[in-house]
């Protein structure tokens, strides 16, 4: 049976890939088009991260589409076969079931869209940014608040798994944690969105693992999801690369980062997402640290831009060195993180 | 038990990178001390090749050393602690072991000390290039034969594993496929080795996925080495990103393409090598149809330049997004020959 299964994911990733892949001119014709560009921010805040990123000025955002739209194609398209002619084998390439992906592919879209409307924001604001931080961050936390009470009143979860420890209950904490797991997990992805194929690659890393997982549990339609995504996420990834030919924006940063969290939420594994995304979490770092510096400091800074890719710029490295030695660190994470897991389970 | 040994190989990949890592300075001194720098091939014969590379010349070449040589300290430390004392558990981490590991680790050293040899002269020879072609093949086709020898007579394998199909035994044949499988592995290996991070790279998805393969069937030791091959080339790599600090040389390539080889022979799965080394083929392929090309078409070329990764250089694509591309598609070849490899198997 499982090499049926693997054969499923195996089959899905391919053709989110192939399909990701044949979707690209289109989506790059009409970001081209419609002038869908990136203004870069340049309100006189970031002196260091402006000059570093004229250039990119123009290069359409919103590529993220490419990803979530060939995940809910065929999503969609397995789930109305399967519907239409329920006795052709069509439930074998079906990953929409209730209890694995619902939950985290409704989020990836609802999210995605909300993204979408934050790029369209920004690109039409000249440089003053998308939506007001305040608003997305209740915007995400209703998201995230919508999740928590799904696992928590319809699958009755309240578990948190602690490797090495074990299973700890947690009553309603579930749904604070489940939030704050969430809503960290998206600004994150989101913080590290700044470089060519930096959030695409080191994205593709945590997926890999968390699908492994999944996989290893059992949790096949999950692992499914996880594997559509790297597929697609392949073919951005492969346009992605430095000279950009489009980058991820909101509607794909926001969007995984969400979907990546529900997915750690899902296999019970959230602990292991500061170890397999531990970039995300020093990006993140980095950013919160140089705003309370500059708070608490009198203006002083500690890195010199932030996010810290920013910083490794300003430095002098190029910007593929930091790319390609951040993706080899996220290669790292994302297999410690799967060995952790083995450890903790036994195998 | 399994746990045991999955933490023995997290144990030694760790000591390896960490290791490697602290003896890169002192490299980098020896190699810049004695000018060890790479003189660009220029004999006419290959314009655009020159042209491309001018501004590499200089750059210390030999950064093999760093990883053959971390991973013979690491065997022979705890070889000799565990012989020492023999009372201390250092067997725990001893991973030099008669049917598994001398024959690679043995094959690692002497083609690297060959391939330090080339190094040198090829430094001295001022763009003429170093051992002649033939003698080249001649020497590796040698070493080659030894380890055919060792595999046939000493560990008794005749057998060639084919997937999905089983064991075939194929006698005396043995030998001369063994002899193709290592002089093959190292001369493709050796022709990626042409970009910054490019040999490093996909030597890494390479080993990581036989090293998965190892562990799998239970060979620990073989595993181990893997991930002490895989340690030294992180750290390696670490440094050979664009712009890289050093180039691996003969000294790295032909050594660790003839012990990918070997490892692949020890797991029987030659038969994965054409996948997970995917584009080791690409590379070779591209060479030999340059080859037959120019001669049977009087000179008329088929790429702008051969291997084929200068080709796409000289159509214009950045050094970088080749490399980066080039590790997308080794990293999904690596996967999928995990992925045949289950399946074959049945997990």
């Amino acid at each position: 049976m499982n090499e049926l299964y693997l054969i499923k994911i195996l089959i899905l990733s391919t053709l989110s890939f192939v399909l990701a892949f044949l979707l690209t001119p289109l989506i790059t014709h009409y970001l081209y088009k419609y002038k869908l560009g990136k203004s870069i921010r340049n309100t006189g805040a970031t002196p260091v991260f402006s000059a570093l990123h004229e250039h990119k000025a123009g290069t359409p955002t919103m590529g993220g589409i490419l990803i979530w739209f060939t995940t809910l194609i065929l999503a969609l398209l397995f789930f109305y076969l399967n519907l239409l002619f329920p006795n052709n084998n069509f439930d074998f390439l079906n990953f929409l079931t209730r209890p694995e992906t619902i939950l985290p592919l409704s989020c990836l879209i609802a999210t995605a869209l909300v993204g979408l409307a934050d790029d369209f924001i920004d690109i039409n604001s000249q440089g003053r940014g998308g939506i007001r931080m305040k608003h997305r961050l209740f915007i995400y936390t209703v998201i995230a608040a919508v999740g928590a009470l799904w696992f928590y009143f319809k699958l009755d979860w309240d578990v948190f798994h602690v490797p090495f420890v074990g299973d700890i209950f947690i009553g309603w904490w579930y749904i604070p944690v489940f939030i704050f797991v969430i809503v960290a997990t998206a600004f994150s992805v989101n913080e590290i969105d700044g470089l060519d194929g930096l959030a695409g690659g080191t994205l593709l890393s945590a997926f890999a693992a968390f699908g492994t997982i999944a996989f290893i549990q059992g949790r096949i339609n999950l692992a499914a999801l996880c594997g559509v995504i790297i597929g697609a996420l392949l073919a951005f990834l492969w346009f992605n690369i430095n000279p950009a030919r489009f980058f991820m924006g909101d509607t794909g940063a926001m969007a995984l980062g969400v979907t990546l969290g529900i997915v750690a939420m899902l296999t019970g594994q959230a602990l292991l997402l500061p170890i397999i995304g531990f970039l995300f979490v020093v990006e993140s770092l980095s950013v919160i640290i140089q705003i309370i510096s500059k708070k608490l400091r009198h203006g002083k800074k500690i890195f010199l831009s932030s996010p810290i890719h920013h910083h490794f710029q300003a430095v002098g490295w190029p910007e593929t060195k930091i790319v390609m030695r951040f993706w080899v660190i996220s290669g790292v994470t994302a297999v410690t993180g799967i060995i952790i897991f083995l450890l903790d389970r036994g195998i």
